[in-house]
């Protein structure tokens, strides 16, 4: 990799291509972990069904958007191929691009702030990413957090981009914890937890999202259901907001917790299962931490409780693996993605170019000197 | 340590053992620095007195579940034993089982968040001690601080753990700075700012503390006692709120930071007593600072301004001795501590265990591959 | 560098010495990069002119007294000498001396207050340093704004140190975006969007500025004048508090990333060029962002936006140019301003005294052991 890094420097090639095509939807599955192409189309699919049955069509195509710019940014910058045809780039714009016009008026300059948010948490993942190396994690979805709060934080001022569909800035305050406790709405906020990983509040979309799991990686669709359904108990125990909890805003940081943790970055075992589900719960009451954080500014929390939590599970280095094989090295997970989904879905699996051994995915996507 | 780390690894035998007991009373004493099981033993009598006499006796139960259910989960974890004995896992733990029942109320929820809470702290400082290993600083109390916000946030909005002694939120405003100026006032004041370390409001306690250090390390004596004196002093001269100053708000943080800068991270000296008293002043104003910052959430600043203030002081890597003797590494104080102990109160000393070399503690929890 | 580094070590030959003034003056000019003693007269010349004209003249000497303590500190603490006198210990203190007397009311524990704050800012310096030198990245202003932010919010509740104008405590709502368009309103903005750099209101004192960036660095003054004038056209564009805008509160940030990223940190080419006028569009957002943050705590963003988002720009460590010459290391603007100076400026140029190889500035201050 002796080219020098910079503005620009994009081969159009490159751009208009078929691996091009296959790094969006890759970058769609990397929002749950998953290097797999037809996973991204799933969700897809979810996001497009969700958006236009709730009459906000322009969501999924903001998620489009996002992928897209940052996806091509990734190119521009000249950062390693390898790492945008795993998705790696696409990821947060993909969410910033769900969050821009949910949170956000329709307006213009909504969508030129949409672009250029997008086209940050490519670099700012770059960033991040350098500044955890030396702990052996990833920034996860942070990137599209941090950009996107300062964007709505923005939005309380700025009236060409004025918030719609946010929280009036307030104290916290006790709020009632009542929900519909029939088996069928139960079922709902249980599929809404893991549908509003991409924002969108519909339990078909929560389906679909399963369904895209289980093509890539049975485990983790096993983690997105569980992790469901245990945020759900411990949300409906401890009487968190009922609106919330019904709408799955309580489920869907601690779906991404227990995919992480259960079925990303640890092998699978009663062991790290455990530590699992520990993560699961203890996201909760993040969740529920970082929502009083932010009443009194009117934002949300984003997929910030998941980051939070995986970041503090995975710090400590614990190994549940007597074998050697386990890496300590929490910041890259497509390998070990990569060689399971071939095990499990072979023949759903879009075939993966042949990576040379000097082009694997590091926690730190800069360029060295050669 | 060839031994793999993961969960529910211990022995029995060393969770119902003598050591076990040592530990947990060390626990409570390296709170305030002091690898001292008389020092823990005269701390929890404090507690007991100070919350039996307010007619809040569960507390001091809450502080024993604490560094009871933190120490076992060091156990759990097959962390570094010696991190153990010397009471490491413990001391956040017995903050978090102070500070549960004091602001939420007696609800079995409640007790069950102190459990996970309290465990959690024991792996979360693993975590923020390899964070901060490369500036050779240590996280000190901070994961009792990030833990209990989480859960004292949440109780706003979470039904089953009802805030009861935290304050409304809202905006933050000149308070009165009247207190009473009377000398026994005023030396009420000055006793409780110690006594505050571990929540309680009493200034019997505050002495029994004093006690409990003198019986370790006289200069962590003197540095508690000028601590929270000169902190009232600027406290008052600055007009902080009087109720605050009255309840021994704007001391104990300082008082961890005069222990800390003064007698535990440097050699003692004229130099390194200037520094300490320097960053109790300071304390002063971040504990005023972090008030305001808290007043629109509602919850307390805990011990976060020493925390703050002493990685601040710590982080230049100053030395404040000429000869090549003084450690730089400040993420270590059991070893120092061992040694003035032993030359100041050989006979209250608890006799510790011979320490092989390789099992001196260090900043990192992690347990290396062999 | 043998010598031991500690408290009250220095010389008091060096403190009254012509070098002194000399690093003074610097101390003023390296708020913008400027290791150069005329430009920092020049700032100084426009922060009298600002704040007499304002009938603040107090917040001038604030300005004086802040360099001054500072720089003296450095001294104190035996931090390196090519440290000082290049300016790098006085300009946090600068900055601290103008927002203090801005904020605050003009008793004398305010005075006590502002001298401590710029006492801690140099130390405080060291350790922010020694946090960010893995990532080769500089604390930049930083340290004024932590320091500051503490004593500001400390303001609400102390008695002795009342806010005057600083704005109440408040949830964010949308503000009228109408400002004066006529073409002199306009011009006006622009240059305040400069003064505003140091908390002056003052075109005059904007043109003064730029003039005093002239003498050192033409880029430099040209990345002010349209750092500050891309800024204006965003915060117009997306309709930002017109008050703010009109005060040039939109402008001083931005004109900070300008010359960071566009005249300092990278060799002045196209690529960078545009990089840095990325970063002049994101600190506009960060600026909304981070007044809409602190608007519940009543405290001002100083310069935390262009710290931030220049971070976040350099973290990546991308590189704009193809040869080798240019340093991955952005810790160190000193030896690349000087040879820039020395080639655009040769007559106005204070004669730097010959810098041995050993005392080259690096990100971390901390004394080596010989």
């Amino acid at each position: 990799m002796a080219k020098v890094n910079g503005l620009v420097k994009a081969d159009l090639n490159d751009i208009f291509s078929m691996e091009m095509i296959r790094s969006l939807f890759r970058g769609v599955g990397q929002v749950m972990f998953q290097n797999n192409g037809i996973t991204g189309l799933l969700f897809l699919v979810g996001i497009f069904w969700g958006s236009y049955t709730s009459h906000t069509g322009y969501v999924a195509w903001g998620a489009v958007l996002g992928v897209v710019v940052s996806t091509i940014v990734g190119f521009l910058l000249g950062l390693p191929k390898s790492h945008g045809t795993q998705g790696l780039w696409g990821f947060n714009g993909v969410l910033v691009g769900c969050a821009f016009p949910t949170f956000m008026g329709n307006t213009l300059w909504m969508w030129i702030a949409l672009v250029l948010c997008a086209a940050m948490t490519t670099w700012v993942r770059v960033a991040l990413n350098n500044v955890m190396k030396p702990w052996k994690v990833n920034s996860f979805t942070f990137p599209f957090v941090l950009c996107t709060w300062v964007f709505l934080l923005a939005a309380h001022v700025m009236g060409a981009i004025p918030p719609t569909h946010m929280d009036t800035p307030a104290f916290p305050t006790e709020m009632s914890a009542h929900v519909d406790g029939s088996l069928w709405s139960v079922v709902k906020y249980w599929l809404r937890g893991i549908s509003q990983v991409f924002l969108i509040d519909s339990w078909v979309t929560g389906l679909l999202f399963v369904l895209g799991l289980l093509v890539s990686n049975r485990w983790a669709a096993l983690w997105a259901i569980v992790g469901s359904a245990v945020a759900l108990g411990v949300a409906l125990i401890y009487r968190a907001p009922g609106v919330d909890v019904a709408a799955g805003l309580y489920g869907f940081s601690p779906v991404l917790t227990g995919i992480a943790l259960g079925a990303t970055f640890y092998h699978v075992n009663i062991r790290s299962a455990l530590w699992a589900l520990l993560g699961v719960i203890a996201t909760v009451f993040f969740q529920a931490a970082v929502d009083v954080l932010l009443t009194p500014l009117g934002i949300a929390a984003l997929t910030s409780p998941f980051c939070i939590v995986t970041w503090l599970f995975l710090l400590p280095l614990f190994k549940f693996n007597a074998t050697k094989e386990e890496d300590e090295d929490h910041s890259m997970w497509q390998e070990l993605n990569r060689r399971r989904a071939k095990e499990i879905a072979p023949v759903l699996q879009t075939p993966a170019a042949p990576t040379p051994k000097s082009s694997v995915t590091t926690s730190s996507d800069t360029i060295k000197k050669s």
